[in-house]
């Protein structure tokens, strides 16, 4: 375990090379939900896009396809109507973020089964997470070590039901073995764990972050930066400071559209360091 | 009666503990009119997200639907097609705004009465008022004093039709004691009173908030801080008055979409003397 | 004719009284055109707002219902469906915008002449001065001096086939005698001339207003003061003023959404000459 | 070949003149995508907006219209159901963007081939070109010395399978006489090429640039300039050059979106050279 003064993750973040172009720079999808729920997989693609995932696209439900269209300019759009669908839509794609708004329901369990067999990694939240509550094998078994759950801590129950008794650090620790996969228990200190012992404790929470929202947006970051091969442990610690130093840059008043449009301001000053 | 000159309400409002998450931190609920007239809750639900409530939910009718959808993120939307269904979307809700753009027909009586039947507070306004001119006692038997009723004086009047010859201090005193319910009489210097009899004249009233919508984010920022369980006068009071702050602040021009966007100037002034 | 170094109009600017409420503050309405064309109704609206009108509706053919709503918040939308439905909308109103991609078509003859009916002040534009090419006098014998009609020279020749000859301003003082209404006749020095014979000539055109949609936002501004109850000839006067100052604050690279925006800086600087 | 280090494009910027009109100013078309797809036409459209175009229009498949009518305002819509329809649209135009999204398939052909018989100046980009792999003097055939193509390396490849062997300068130089039009073979150093032998190379760029919907804001300032009548090789140079320093002055978290909104200020520095 460690709490580095000075986050390790800074060397790695990944500053785009001076002849990189878009598709290069990493391809990265957002599952929305539903006609009514699709603002969480904006947030959070808006959010991807912005920490500089060269191509970000939102793979929907096609009766959501009137909705966001008019909403997107430069992410883009895939309507899909099964999981067989979805996985074809992911083929391409470096990294997925599904759960936001997706419905607590047999698709979103059918859809994460369908994304976790193609090449992206995956950043699991919310919804994809509570729908395998009862049978998380189901989930783990089909979750490789570039994978990413982020539950928060009623999330975390549902998969990990007796584990909060250990403390949330050896919890995280005991939980990433088991998915075989980086786990980002959120909370005021977000601890980070991945399956080969890694672990880290977030030292920059705020409040301001109790807002709607505020998770679909981190899980956009994570997933941007895997987008961008960044290692999964790394993004998730690397997002989870970005995302609250954004938020304490804001403070009162802050709601989750704010914060993708803030991640210009922390990654300059992470860039001036780095350059 | 009060006038202080430091505003007691000022330590009395609700920051965020550290270890909040969004739903502990209030879930607030504003009730949409009818698709060609959704914008008068939008400005609520987005005043009420800005003011600190952790879930905002716009509750409308199923042709709103895909009006409102697409103009929305980290708001929540639930259609609902009648008011049993409300009362349904309604049940876990800390606060709701009803009455801005609600239409003046049964349905909208029907409407707050199954709201006031659930446990969240509510804001009654403009049309959620005006459907009880004549029989204001159907109004009253289902508030409480958790309850706030936000008329201009016109529609004061359609409630407590001779009241007005008091004065305005008189009057809202005891239409707060016939409402059993916190009455906000706007105007220049919106009085604020309390079925109790506390009693409050708000001192920093400006024209520039005779703009439509105004008072839709009004009812957005009183029922925000109501979810995050302020007291419903201190929560009146403390709206009223960075409503008021807000538009101070922007002068000449200020359009209502300008208000909410105002609120985290108004609250990051009051945090650094709260903290 | 009169060039004023500081212009009269200045002290005549409708500052709302410290207890105005946002009816009294001015009602009006702006007729937008089909589906396909609603962005001109929605800049007008915008300007009208932000210049101080207390409430603003945009009235629109039904099948723009859709495209206009999502895009509204304090701005609100009443559609209709024939020339009488219009002037019944139009109403309650103080100032109507009638013309900005209204379309040349017989509808839009007929809804001028409806709402020329109404008690609203007009300001005509664009193909609301189109539809009158060749019987002129169909539009005159309707209008009063309280209407305004905003031609740029290709559609004041439509309406006044030889005027120009005689120079600008010769030609919009004859043509506003003729029109009985005030003309505001567009160009780099734009010309306001009334029909009992006042005339000005606006000394702060900029070529940066010379983008689609310009013309719309100055109708809005125009008919958002004399919906304030200032003099038709004086909200000319100030609207193209303000317009031209807005442009000029901005520079290169403004389109017409950034006009509205720019209206409270200008209106506050002459808010503080006034007080 | 020159590498200037001041270029000569900047004393051929269309600065408006003082009298000028939107339509003298220049009238810019824009070929939008299926409505799934039309985010990259209206970011190319905003562009050619900003950076001077008089008047601007997007083309639109008809099921497009409801997508993109409500979010656009100053920029105008018109649908065509036809590569006719789409030529007859297209018939007051200066110039035309065709490509970005545009599908790759046989109707993007014939709408290239159609639009390249009016009298607009194309800019062809993405799917435009793609659509001409293996059959590329199709294109060539139908432009002229005042036509634009964007290629990046990927796509120059698809129509000059081999020439990028000889070196990204002569290949573009080849390119250029090949086609009879203008190259803009795009990357980290920019290659602009002129049928006539005039070649350029870009040396502001920036790996910022590498984010979805970049290359249609680029296209759409390179078609912007060349409606206000600026000749085809001096548009692609200063269109290059601006769009990287939009670019370069807002660096890390840039997304395709802010880049029509920072041409303000690079014009702005522009023009105060100039004048």
């Amino acid at each position: 375990m460690t709490r580095p003064a000075l986050p390790d993750w800074r060397t790695t973040l990944p500053w785009p090379a001076v002849d990189v172009h878009k598709h290069a720079r990493g391809r990265l999808g957002v599952v929305s939900g539903k006609a009514t729920q699709t603002g969480a997989a904006r947030l959070a693609a808006r959010a991807g896009l912005r920490i500089g995932a060269g191509v970000v696209r939102i793979l929907c439900p096609p009766d959501a396809t009137a909705v966001i269209a008019p909403a997107i300019e430069a992410i883009m759009l895939t309507p899909f109507g099964s999981d067989e669908a979805l996985a074809e839509a992911a083929a391409n794609l470096d990294a997925v973020v599904i759960g936001p708004a997706a419905g607590i329901n047999d698709a979103t369990q059918a859809n994460v089964r369908a994304l976790a067999g193609t090449g992206a990694a995956l950043v699991v939240d919310a919804d994809g997470l509570t729908v395998f509550e009862g049978w998380p094998e189901d989930l783990f078994e089909v979750l490789d070590r570039d994978d990413v759950l982020t539950p928060h801590e009623g999330e975390f129950r549902r998969l990990f039901p007796v584990l909060l008794e250990q403390g949330r650090e050896a919890a995280a620790a005991e939980a990433a073995k088991r998915a075989g996969a980086v786990v980002v228990l959120k909370g005021v200190a977000t601890v980070i764990a991945a399956p080969d012992g890694r672990l880290s404790v977030n030292d920059n929470g705020t409040p301001w972050l109790a807002t709607a929202g505020s998770g679909d947006v981190l899980a956009g970051m994570i997933a941007g930066l895997m987008a961008q091969r960044m290692d999964s442990f790394d993004a998730a610690r690397a997002a989870v400071w970005m995302h609250a130093e954004a938020a304490r840059g804001f403070g009162p008043g802050l709601i989750a559209e704010d914060l993708p449009e803030r991640i210009p301001a922390v990654l300059a000053a992470l860039y001036s360091q780095a350059v």
